[in-house]
């Protein structure tokens, strides 16, 4: 029985993100931590032969299945790996750790894992959106707000704008990335069975553990102190958002009446043989309607009780991995969809023109009084004259691609950040 | 590769409701659409060759990595269906509906699908609620607020209360299920295809379709008409949260210094021996945290633009997937938990005894001041004398037994309730 | 100092939703619920006391701040009738009753009061909608889907689904206002404390006051069984999504270069002097982006652990109440939207041409295989031929007013229901 | 009428994050705004009548009613800005701003002053707990998993966490509080008002009108990339969570069975003389609840279209305003709950000793195999011997008192943390 192969996921099937956040991978990585755990505290002989099991196939429906009974998927692990080693191995398999010092562990080298594309991703759409911008810094289009014509703007400083989103979007996410800590703190958190085997410096094995498995080293067990997995949930809720903003704006500049971008591989229809659907862009809105919601329960999920807690953190897996994916999916096809964006400043011209003028007629404040500019506005739409006729004034002071005010030098100047 | 096959989803890992809703079911629904369109619409021999084709076997992940083109795994699936019938059945397949008729017609069939294990979980996790309402009629126990020893309650009126909730969710699932509709509106919701293709009554070829895939005949074409969705995002997340009461109340009276109840089956621990864990509890816990997070996703997404939404609708095949998942495991979870609960009255009778008598201070209200009473809770809680001695009433008086109030006369009135 | 007087909440302000839901009127519904308790369990003198004194004024702002003490404003609010009524009339001041009877009562007061205005905001919008669609029965405009043109629809169909919606949204209100229930319970919902004060039969005296205060009898006290309130969320988080559909279309269709309808009365701009913005379009789809996450916090407080609990009970308050509100402010918009829409038949025409007859091109698939369709598409993207010219069929065929499918049967058939 | 006035609102009513976040203060900070943008480009003698104006009075509910037209209330607010400014000056009056740059402005100006108190709140709760966590450095306390007692750990260890949280969210908000922004880009980000006005470098007058309002400069104007929005969000939706952990845990152990703390100021009861209510960390907790819907609201907003959105950006207002609200009450109860919380370490060894030993069996994993120890536990739940009796080692090998691990040692060095 297949259960989730990606069949309801078009916006993360086959990309880097979808297969770094499998179950699969989740398995890899609590193996990672299990043998990292016996080479910091085993003799040579054991932990060699951990590590070696810890290679080994393990099923994930059956350890899923087991997992019912205790709540979690590491126990039935540990009992797996234990009878996959030597006798003399087995004490020090999973050796004064619990269950979630492995499952975080594991999340985190997954999350580390699954942002490693995401930040090439978000990387590739900077340096395409970069190009559209510099590209584009004098193209004149409509700047909207509310739905309509407000003042003309360029597609050099949208582009640009949507570049320092995804930039944000990096910088947090990077950011995050690279304080993601291991977890080892044993039943409730003290440390005490690594001591009652036999350590004398626990906090130092949990250094050395962190080392071992790549992570940074918490100042604290962090069973209940969820400041990782909120961070992560900001980071990636916000990435979302950055990439639904330029979906947004592309789905709404591509609508038919519009034209004004096209997304480079439109999608197909099973009933219309003329469609070229925004595929991306409504694949990348979708991520960013779901991803806060995810969020949320991560942010909930901080209010966790006790030393280690009946349902929060449970609660937790779930939306930790889907977001990843969603972030990593929309970040997949933000890159693709910048890199082939066809932008038609011909059309962006023609929308222009459509309000006679009007769209300018802010630029006219300084000359007329509001009342004579909104009487002069009716004019224009009941007549169908323009506004430099209506008002007039020389036409070139209602050209639009006279009036786009400081867009060429606040492109210019956001393009130079890195 | 292996992507989800429930490694982390222990609350509905092996539970029906989770084969219910795989993407093998989903693409089985699909199938009975497509299927059940052809033969509501085509020559016989064309209906049962596609049909015939239905019942075949199509590869989730190749249809999964297929779909990321047009962004839904339809577009593929019908490809593979015309290649796998007869020339001549080849343009009845998919006639004259578009994606989103088959995959919201596949979705209901689902949703219908996996709440039929919901609805029976549900109705025997109020039978065995009953029987502990009814075994428990007269079972003093402390009642809490606010964390606090309140005033005696029975724990015949907290399970009534619970299987009351219960009930409820099982009404308003079964009410929601009952007029889950087929979708059918071609292209863009005015059944035009087919009538191009020849059918002189749409609506009418809606409505057999409707009867042979098994659904509710929808009044109309529902694309951006999101009440079914919404209906069963509403009564899966009220179910989700009915259900975590019952965990949270169970959490909570089985915590170790309360040990009122008892999980039949406790879960063990990684590290400790002696652990009983509640582990069905803190699974449904779990879900309770998710579910309202996936209804507002979809209750969102009730707000979709045009005739079909570019990200909306993508936005809900997951969520909806995953809320009837997450009821389905808690549902399968809390029959179990009910069935075998164990209730340790006589430590619902030592806990009364903890507070020496002023869990019944309310009662004599009647008879003392408020300041009164507060000056002599004061007493009691420094001297450890008993709230009768220092208020020199009869004994019986402050017998937390006999300050149940209607508790036995509630309790029966709400099993009355089928 | 003035907290919040509406200064953020243009959606709402001056609505009477807004004013059905303020401090005031909570504070009213508290006293009406007092009051009610009073005139069913003490004497009439006394009761007539109570009532007398529950029409007097409290300082809104006093009982808030008192109210932190014990966490809810009843707790302040009892201490202020005490005082206010004579002595013999005292010991009947909120007897047997718990805050959170009273706060239930009268948030249960607050949601009937507040969803008059919501119905007939519902049932307004929904003749104004039903004018439109049967004006517009064959108005043809373009459907579209993921942002493109897809087939023809008519502007009647889809006024004809906004309806459909606006019904489905006022049916589940009016389904859940009315069996909003009174609460009593006492401190743990056991009605104890109205035995030791002498009465027989507490049960019956909770139906009493029910009656009294005007609304349904509670089978169990319910300050743990939330299914008010979750019942509450769902429909008026559907009824947001239901307004914001409508709001969405209105937004999309009145961009300047669709211009298919226009808001009756557009707002202005602090700067702009042309601009007719889509006001109430706006501010419902903002109330539609927020509602769900206020639902989701309200299903959440459903699993409250306990017999009152620590948090969920009072997280439900804002939440349910903010609720009301915006619901009730995009009720109050949107049926004057509905009203005052001006709908542009020629500019859908217009709009409808812009494909050069592709909008038809899924018409034709009965007559050409798909691969020359979507050449056919190509060829007329490409040089501006029309579609019937490119393929050679007569220009009827490819005209768009004749292929509305069932649009208009389906219409009238959606107008019959009332 | 009264609407809001914190009546519903105990958890922050009275607080200083209340006051900061009121109407009123929306409303100074509105008008510092527009004078502070008076002063950078109008003639001395202008921009002081009008930053005298803007000291003067405006009717917030006036302004709340006529916002409705516009749907933002800077537009009846410049209105009546310009009514009372000499003619000289009304010319200078909001020049070349949009009403969003004005509004957004002002938002960032109420979190930076809400955000004094919070950050306050928080150093006060962080020297509190870490006064907790050193004197009681050695109080040994059941450690508890899923509900149940684990292995013992130190209420000295539990502090420490719970202030590392305090901190990380303290640098968290600190952080995003010292890049927040002003808003300046005129009607659709261009500032191209500005130009049309006279200046010739309005990038520059954004820096000095940033500078004069006292918030950071913005590297574009982000009417649409809402950062500064979402990072606000992400803080304080932490911040909730990180001060709901010590509600929560505060809760559990105040618990009447538990009762290992009290809260210093317990809440009375309307009905029960002798309950004293964890009031503070209740009301914690439900800011707990809320704040993550919040926040998914504001991380949805980020996808917000065009230039400047139709309902994205109204949707943040409140959301934005509640959030502030609820973390400041949370902060400011969460200080007074740490500096006054009651320690009971006898009740925590009273509770250490109610598993008979069985909370150190993991200690005993070194000398003993599994299924001994298992066998050990259940004849210790059944005979009521310890553990150390049945398993025959010396009873301080059961003493809870030396199993805590490495807990003092985790505690002194998270102490270090400044």
């Amino acid at each position: 029985m297949t259960y989730d192969d990606g069949l309801l996921a078009p916006g993360s099937a086959g990309t880097p993100a979808e297969a770094a956040t499998s179950d699969a991978a989740f398995l890899r990585a609590m193996l990672d931590a299990e043998a990292a755990l016996a080479r910091v505290q085993a003799p040579p002989e054991a932990a060699g032969a951990i590590t070696a099991a810890c290679a080994g196939e393990f099923g994930v429906r059956d350890l899923a299945l087991r997992a019912r009974a205790g709540g979690n998927p590491v126990i039935p692990l540990v009992d797996g790996l234990a009878a996959a080693v030597p006798e003399y191995a087995r004490p020090y398999v999973h050796r004064g750790a619990t269950s979630q010092d492995i499952l975080d562990t594991a999340a985190m080298l997954v999350a580390t894992r699954a942002l490693a594309p995401v930040l090439a991703d978000l990387e590739r759409t900077a340096v395409a959106l970069r190009a559209l911008a510099a590209g584009h810094r004098d193209t004149v289009m409509p700047g909207r707000t509310l739905t309509q014509h407000a003042v003309p703007t360029t597609f050099g400083l949208k582009a640009a704008g949507w570049r320092a989103l995804v930039l944000d979007a990096r910088d947090r996410v990077a950011a995050v990335r690279d304080r993601l800590p291991a977890q080892l703190g044993g039943a409730a958190g003290t440390l005490a069975a690594f001591e009652a085997y036999g350590c004398d410096d626990a906090p130092a094995l949990v250094a050395a553990y962190a080392r071992e498995v790549g992570l940074a080293e918490p100042a604290l067990p962090w069973h209940t102190l969820r400041t990782p997995v909120a961070d992560l949930a900001g980071s990636l809720a916000f990435t979302a958002g950055a990439l639904g903003k330029v979906a947004a704006d592309v789905l709404s500049l591509s609508r038919t009446e519009v034209g004004e971008v096209v997304e480079g591989s439109g999608g197909g229809s099973s009933a219309m043989p003329h469609k070229a659907n925004p595929v991306r862009a409504t694949l990348i809105a979708a991520a960013a309607r779901r991803a806060p919601a995810h969020a949320a329960v991560l942010y909930g999920s901080v209010a966790a009780g006790d030393e280690r807690p009946a349902g929060a953190w449970h609660a937790e897996w779930e939306p930790l991995r889907d977001l990843l994916r969603l972030v990593g999916g929309a970040a997949h096809h933000a890159a693709r969809l910048a890199e082939g964006l066809r932008v038609h400043p011909e059309r962006m011209r023609a929308n222009l023109a459509l309000t006679d003028g009007l769209i300018v007629s802010e630029r006219l404040r300084a000359r007329f009084r509001k009342d004579r500019l909104t009487r002069a506005a009716e004019e224009v739409r009941t007549t169908g004259r323009s506004l430099a006729d209506v008002l007039g004034v020389p036409p070139e002071l209602t050209d639009p691609a006279h009036y786009t005010g400081a867009a060429a030098q606040l492109t210019d100047r956001a393009l130079e950040r890195r």
